[in-house]
């Protein structure tokens, strides 16, 4: 079956998921896009043999040639997106966040909930990359490393790009677009949620922005009481570099590093460390959304759902209050509903 | 475009390659079928929808709804499949070898260079390798690694295996199965031909059948002198390792563990090796295969052809008289025709 | 010249050193010894030609045939010994702590700085551990490796240990006998000091005492704002592991894995961890020894002193109130007299 | 017990021995020196308290104030200031080789089995090595990494060194001088004497002097059949690297490099490769010496021993004709003495 995909915002991170439907993956079709930029809506289209632009995303949604919904548009946007498209019937995957508060993640669980069947799936990538994933066997004890790391108790996690844009990106902004994919892979990892956070304020970088706190430490404390630290540097200048190590009561997993080849030149041997995010992560994308279309052409939904982007919403709320505060903030969570048992 | 492929053996590899066109690879599909074991080519063809059965090669050649080959049948077929799909202007991918002499490789060459244009691509998918790619663009300097290493002087490779059947594998198959994949490699590293093999015959693994040479040392003179020495081993026990390491004037490059995480336990820190060869290298195949269905879709050829066949059966060739010999043995090939000159 | 060394304590840590004196160093010999236990003390003499055994550790730094002394007692008896060797006129090393209170460490510098010269070298091994010298010169960019670190941001440390025994080791000791390694080297490193402590408990491990809270987490905020974490687990099962990682504005350098050789078998690479401290550490010690029998011998002082041990026991004393408390807990430190201006 | 050592050659292997008995190892000064150049020998003699200057090797080895002897002249001068040593009973440490000739060897054995005891220490400090000392330690199954290596099979090395002198620096010296490092480790290693030999000729380096054949790759025939290749590249370039991997039925253990930290700087993330021999072997150096001073003191001999010194040396001889012929050329050597059964 092909799955005839609509698309919704086509910046630099949903001309990219077009790019995989029609040219990496497959089972997937684009079929029609929307952008509040309609002339950069119209030159996309212009590429791809058949697809329709349409002037609002309800147009695009309610188009009997779109199977289903991909949402790239801005965080704003997602609510009322995704509502349309549950309201439609037809499955949406929608870029982090699905929506920018707690509160309307809840709206979205709420509708998706009255349709009697799983519809969303958010782009919690990291899920995918082939890294999380062998680090996960290993804690469940189901790879030939996993033997004996016992029960996990610590986490030690590192976010670092080489930089970003001195204008534009805030010191909130390590929190809502970095640290949420650290928020949503721990949660992922342990299976269970995040009951608190703080955030620690180290020396600044000279290399960031005046205005900027960075690199920052968050402190997310597990239900279980499992630790993570998570350093958060977004002006690291040496590379797109993403670690973490759990520390179990009698082993530890790490990811590796992920060079293919060990140079040794000039009295020094090593690898190469990835320049952004896209060389890191470029196959975590193209699995996941490889994984969403064959559920929807299956009819199922086994990504990270509603649940997911809710509780990301709810402990990104804390953090950014932890930010504010300087003080250990709890997480507050509604009760995870039946519906979303299988969500984690 | 859609590229349809009609599959001739359909044994393990050519299932694979049907599962790889049909759920991981974009452009393709498979409309037919053939195998020497009819009910077996029924069985392969019961689950393709739309996918018809063929008595002979010849039959499912000359099926209309076929645009482009796929020959994983046996070695000695190979030949006649592949002179079919030239003499019916489909294009053809041939798993290796080519075929089994050079002199019916010089027919299928001279048979491809009649119609005027490459028709033939030859599955040797390590040169779609990632840490492959890494260090050939070490090597040419394109990468941030590849700094300084100047001219190529020699190589070691090792390509080792857990073990293979008791009954079946001979020694001579080390060579023409195994190394045949260094063989072609260090061509396309070195862009140079390799002028003379060398075989020697180390101490024997008592895990290795009675009458196999297990390990063997492979010594390829290329046509510079680069000298490259190529451990094979395949009944190694421990796990399914490809290694490499080119040593320039200036600094080497060697291909990395490619383990996705690090695991400490028991006093011992490390990571995996892989289990099998697809295992390792599933994504070389992925991206073969993906190459020559653009390729064919875009009317071209890109990947390893008819001359990288030849070679490799003149090379192979001289490594088994050269392991019969004791000697080390000259390679002979024809002048290269102009119509290769980009197949290196 | 030969320095005469009396030892003042012959538990495990004593003997280490007499055996380390007399049997791996150069320009030492042990010619007296004391302990409370006065039939332990005529043991380790037996074996050592011409060691006298005092009955007092008075009487054994009174000994004419006494150079310099070696202090290995518990550490409640460190401040009178130290301040016996001081009146003394006899130069003397402290293992560890120099005394157990800031207050006691003071009077030890009040009487040092008396005599107008510096006396007094403090048991903090890991400032010779090859490891942390390199860390610190890719630091100040004296190594090939130190270019372009920047300035310092963060440091993430671990230190862990297989097991402590169930009974007698208490989570305070993790803070005063482990973490102290870590508080004296981060000053070193940094070359300023600590100006407060946080502790955090996560989930326990299984394996720890029934009323230990092990792991513990320690941050330490330097003067200039950098942040070290340290994660301290005491009964981590899988080996001795002491990992320090600092983060500096373009770079970052690490302490390496350090095992000798890298095995492969049964489908994973690596190497070992070590066993226990002496495995990792012994290289340490031996430099560390050294370096004072030629300090002694050249009239000098080179290590770390006083000041040192002072610090270290203000920042122990602040880790254990924060440790109670749950609370972010200032250090506070006297100023530092210019006699020990290159203390750090 | 004080042994006290005369040294015969004080150039700067010679100076540097002078430099670990003094300064860095136990049990051991140096009373005695001698060398053909007078001058120099009056100058070290000058910062060493109480020593003599003797005009020849003869005085020296006479001299009543000299226990046991170190040989570091040239090798021409070394056996018959070695036989003389055996004559005056004294115990001597020779650096390699221990004679040029096999021959010269011989007599060597025949004057020490002549006063029945071990006498002669050879430099081949590789053996004290802890990354060969772990390598063999897992080969014999005696460490942690040993489980299931199997018997040995082949033995890749490779032996780097950043640049050699553009004159007097010879291709036979590649074999004499540097190979006979691996020559005499892979005897120990394997506990069974070198069979035959072959030399291959590479493509040259253009950083080698123009009539250097740089590098070289030995091929080592063990008795058993384990094959050894030995890189040996004197022009390295990029720094001083010594590698080692021996492939087993079941297992692999390599050398490990051996840096103390990790750096991640500029896209790249890796350790240091050391700068000459030194840097990678000094503690190797002092082990060695270490280990002959204790035997020494002790009355007994543990060491690489005359008759290492002799199949080092008909090897060596071998490789030299191989070189020449370019033909696999066997060793011959005289049976084994009873007397050196436990030289290996």
């Amino acid at each position: 079956m092909n799955v005839r995909v609509g698309v919704i915002g086509v910046g630099m991170i949903g001309q990219d998921h077009i790019r995989r439907i029609t040219q990496v993956l497959t089972g997937g079709s684009v079929t029609a896009v929307n952008d509040v930029d309609a002339a950069r809506a119209g030159q996309v289209a212009a590429v791809l043999p058949g697809a329709s632009v349409h002037a609002t995303a309800q147009d695009l949604i309610a188009d009997g040639n779109v199977d289903a919904v991909l949402v790239a548009s801005w965080g704003p946007a997602h609510e009322e997106q995704v509502l349309a498209a549950i309201g439609a019937g037809k499955p949406v995957f929608c870029e982090k966040p699905l929506a920018p508060s707690s509160a309307a993640c809840q709206r979205i669980m709420d509708a998706e909930m009255a349709t009697g069947r799983r519809m969303v799936q958010v782009g919690f990538m990291r899920r995918y990359d082939a890294g999380y994933r062998a680090m996960k066997a290993a804690l469940d004890g189901a790879s030939l490393e996993g033997d004996g790391l016992g029960a996990p108790l610590l986490m030690h996690c590192a976010h670092r790009n080489p930089s970003v844009p001195d204008y534009g990106f805030t010191t909130d902004m390590i929190i809502s677009d970095s640290a949420v994919h650290e928020i949503d892979v721990v949660r992922w990892l342990f299976g269970e949620e995040i009951a608190a956070a703080s955030v620690l304020r180290p020396r600044r970088s000279g290399r960031a922005a005046a205005d900027m706190q960075d690199p920052l430490v968050l402190l997310l404390e597990m239900a279980s009481g499992v630790l993570v630290d998570d350093e958060l540097f977004l002006n690291a200048q040496y590379g797109y570099d993403v670690r973490g190590e759990i520390v179990g009561e009698t082993g530890t997993v790490a990811l590796a590093d992920v060079s293919e080849v060990t140079v040794r030149t000039a009295n020094r041997h090593g690898g190469r460390v990835p320049v952004d995010w896209r060389d890191r992560f470029i196959r975590a994308y193209d699995a996941e959304l490889q994984d969403w279309l064959n559920a929807v052409a299956a009819g199922t939904s086994t990504g990270p759902g509603s649940w997911d982007g809710y509780a990301a919403a709810a402990v990104t709320g804390s953090c950014l209050e932890a930010l504010r505060s300087g003080q250990r903030t709890p997480v507050t969570l509604a009760e995870r509903p039946e519906f979303y048992a299988k969500a984690l």
